[in-house]
Order: C-alpha cells, then structure tokens, then sequence
C-alpha cells in the first residue's frame, strides 16, 4: 500500500475515445499514468503525443502490480472478459475500476474472475460521436456526472481511490448500486435514443413535404438519431435487460395518451409531462455530508444518497 | 379588384402573437394593414405602438370590404367560426386566409360560412412560448416555413396574394393540400410533443437518481415537455384524426423495436432511423419552376412540388 492511498498511479487498459481521454486527465492533474492498447495504432499516437502507452499487456499489468497502480478498463464490452482473465492471472491484488457504460454486467464477469475485492465500477456520462485516440480530450469529463457503484461489499479504500480519479477529472460524483444504474440510463440514455431514431422515422415516412415542414422540436428531437448506428446499438443491446422495462413502460404511457386523445383529450399526458419536465430544470446536486466511505452503513447511505441526486465531494 | 391585386392592404383579425406579428410584419413591408382584436388590451396596446386596430369587428370587415383588404383570420381554432359568421355578414367576398395550426378543419368551416371561393388556407410555422400583443414580433416569420394550401377549387390569384405577403414576411412558402399538411405537421410537430413528453415521464419515473444522470440525449428529447400543457393540447387535439394515425404507426415501430431487441438487436431500427436523420439534414428547398398559379394542371403540380419539398418564390 503506498502512503498516499487517494492518489495511486493510474494505468488505463484501452486508449480509445474514453481510454484515451482518461489517460490525458489523469497526466493533466499530475499522476503518473501509463496505459496499454491492443491495437500499435493508438498506442503509437499516444507516445506521439509524449504519453506513455504499450502494446504489451502483461508487461504493463505487472507494472500496474508492482507500483500499486489503480486499473482502468476502458475497453469494449465484449473485450471485458479476455481483459479481466489477463488481470487476474499478472495483477490479481490491484485496485479496479472500469468506464464501460452498463455495470451489473461488468460486476458479474468481475465476480467471475474473483476479482471483486478491489473492484468499483465506474461510468462518467461524457463522450462524443467520435473514437478513438485522436478524438480523445482531457477536458472531456469536466463537468460530467461520474457514477461510482456502491454495490454489496464495495471497499472503501477502492472506491474512494476511483471517486479522487473522477472529482481529479473534473467530474461529478454520483455513487449508485450497479443495477439502479442500468436502470436509471436505460431511461435517460437509451431511451432518448429509441424514441430519437422513432421520431425521425416517422418524419421521414411523411416524405420530403414533413421533412420540408420540420422546425425546431423535430430538429432537437431527433438529434441523437445522428449517432453511428452500431454505437447506439452497442448502448441498448447492452443494457437490454433494463432498456425493455422501460420500452415496455413507455408504450403503455404512449397507449394510454392514444386512448386519451381518441377520446379528445391530451391534458393528462401533457401535464404529467410538464411538470417531469420541470423536476428536471429543478434538479440539484448537493453534497453527500456525515459520511465517509467505510463508515457504519455507509453503502446504503451512499446509494440513498445517489437515489437523491446527491454527489460525493472531498 | 385592386390594379395591383398582390400588394393589396392587409386586414388581421386577433392581434395575439402570431396575428399581432403579422400586423407589425406588414406595415414593415410598406402595406397598408389594419387589425381587430376581441379585448381591448391587445387593441390598446397595437395603438399605442402606432398601429391601426379596433375592437369594432363590424366596422373592420366593412373597411376590408371597402379596400379589397386580404382578411387574415389569426384567432384559436375555437372562435374561427364565430369570425366566418361575421365575415359572411359583412365582407363575403375578400379574400381571406388565416394562419391557425391545422387547415382541414378550417377550410370545412369556410366551406360551411359558403366562403370557401376566395380563400386559401395558411400556415406559419413559427411561433414561441409566450401569447399576446406583446410577444409580438415583426420577424417572427423570417426564414419560416409558410405553408399555403392548394386544394381543389383553390382561385390563383387568391393563392398568389396570401403567398405574396408570405414573402412579404421573409417566409418560405410552400403548397401543400389541406390534409397532407395535417398529416405533415402530425409527424414533425405534434409527434416531437407527445414524444417529449413521454420522455420526460420516463426520466421523472426513474426518480433523482435518473434525472441527475441525465445529459444531453434527455435535455434535448425533452426540451419542447417545456411548453405551456395548455398550448401543445390545443396542437394535437385540434390535430386528432392525422396524429393518431401517426401515433399509431409510431406504436408499431416502437413494438417492432421492443421485440427485436428482446431477440438481441437494435440495428433494424438504428440503421433506418440514422438514415431518416441523414436525409431530414440533406433535404433541400429548391424553387417550384414553370408553372405559374392558374396555369393549367396547377394545382396538382404544386401540390407534388410541396410533397418533394419544393418553394414557391416570386
């Protein structure tokens, strides 16, 4: 253990556009961090820009081992189990954490590879329609709400290693058990989606006289429809699970105001939605005060707090 | 009939937001225009600001009469009829067309008032949150689409002036039959709406927890869940017949999209719904050529036009 638990170096395990980003913050706040990627493409450009990155992943898991390092997944979903497997076999004992972007499924393949000890998973809400190291950013998580899980048996020395990461990128911290998670971005993520790419399809089947037609709230509407396909496809098929209670959810609010209208009115759906609307607008981010991670109770507390809106601040 | 049939004075009957821009628009275009209003509110305040206005709609529709004037009928849905009555009474043979947010149900009182020889249906599509004289604004409809409606019967040069002021305005004017506009504005208007407002449902169920991860995809799917509940259930109960159709096709799509993603993939619906997107931001405003109001066919042939998105300029 180094005498300095909250700041360890950071070694990043992906240079893509989160990876990538991760590795220029974490070198911008003053850690030593080094990461690893298994294309030389992005590993060539990172040492380009003067960063320290390697193609070897043993090499660099047994640096991360020796130097106590905090451990970063940043890759894909489905390179999280090759990735893990390796780790468990160089750097079994070392702090983790991941940015993938749905967390029960990391916790379980973690869990499957007995790494759970050290583990917190991590999800900061930024990035852009880009990938890759090029398109990577330090200040891309300045001012991002940053997720740190707070699952059964999270420790508090490794959570609070991942969350001084986090507030060091400039993030907000929110903390949240793994499946609330899942569940909260599958109706603020991945269903703005959903309906976005609904929308613009139904504008679309009106022919070039709707499109002609088309003004502001189709424009915003429709805006994330503009994503590659195979990344919202990535997003949503990911979190499955969660995504088809909230698709289910909504096509009964949208059937009810069906109903509604065919009746004559829309006032139930219009107000409701209003007034969600507003609680939106209205939302605050106070501070978590009076705990501390590893204090008596402190993970349910931690998780109620998130359920409040409520960030973790040093 | 006026020697310069296009540029004849303007007569706006309410002076609320879009009708209280109209006037503002007019005179600033160098017409002679004139305004009625039911309150004595907005009348005071359109003469305190220099304009013509009375709360007499008897002797406003005499004075139209008298000048050959283009009657723009710009009050809610509601009290349209109240107004055909009148002018039926006192000036059955202006030209006449309004401004109010769905056109078959506002050619079919026309038609009911036996009104429907001199009238062409409009269609701004501007507006703002706000109501009233005072929101009123003589840019309002600067670089807006202004739909005019071909139907059958239409007369051209009644067709001619109501575009002519829509220039006049700085809108884009394009020809669309009544029901296809309502059918138009029912997916890229009134469905944005009710999508937003499911939306913003969804984000508000998820609770503090949700509403705090929320970033852009949810801020911009839900902007319009903003508006006044009172104005969007005006939009889509006085829109009822086409929007239903609508809803129910987005229904459809959206079950369409459950299912698959039960069976594990989203693709069908990202990839048509990215190419949708893709093709709203290419679409284009090139000028109806070759057929001028009258001519012979022409009603169909702008009618097609408007379907390929088409403009009608001078």
């Amino acid at each position: 253990m180094s005498s300095e638990p909250s700041t360890p170096p950071v070694c990043v395990l992906g240079l893509g556009l989160i990876g990538g980003s991760l590795l220029r913050a974490a070198v911008a706040t003053g850690r030593q961090a080094f990461g690893w990627n298994r294309s030389s493409q992005a590993v060539e450009g990172a040492v380009a820009d003067g960063f320290d990155a390697s193609t070897d992943l043993t090499a660099t898991l047994r640096r991360a081992a020796e130097n106590d390092a905090l451990v970063v997944i940043a890759v894909p979903m489905p390179a999280v189990d090759g990735i893990l497997a390796a780790i468990a076999e160089h750097a079994p004992d070392v702090t983790l954490t991941d940015v993938v972007s749905v967390k029960a499924q990391v916790a379980a393949a973690v869990a499957a590879h007995g790494l759970s000890r050290r583990f917190v998973g991590g999800h900061p809400m930024a990035g852009t329609a880009e990938s890759g190291w090029t398109a990577g950013d330090a200040d891309l998580f300045r001012d991002a709400v940053w997720v740190v899980t707070v699952d059964d048996g999270t420790d508090p020395e490794a959570w609070r290693q991942v969350a001084e990461l986090a507030l060091d990128c400039g993030s907000v911290v929110v903390p949240a058990e793994s499946r609330e998670h899942d569940a909260a971005v599958a109706r603020i993520s991945h269903l703005p989606h959903v309906l976005a790419e609904a929308l613009a399809l139904s504008g679309a089947e009106g022919g070039d006289l709707a499109l002609g037609l088309a003004a502001g709230s189709f424009r915003d509407g429709t805006r994330v429809a503009a994503t590659a396909p195979a990344l919202v496809d990535a997003m949503c098929e990911g979190n499955a699970v969660a995504l088809l209670d909230v698709l289910d959810e909504t096509l009964r609010v949208l059937s009810a105001a069906r109903e509604q209208l065919a009746a004559g009115s829309t006032s139930e759906l219009t107000r409701a939605g209003h007034a969600a609307r507003q609680r939106y607008e209205q939302r605050r981010r106070d501070p978590i005060t009076g705990t501390q991670p590893g204090d008596e109770g402190w993970i349910e507390t931690f998780r109620e707090a998130g359920r409040k809106g409520r960030v973790w601040a040093r």
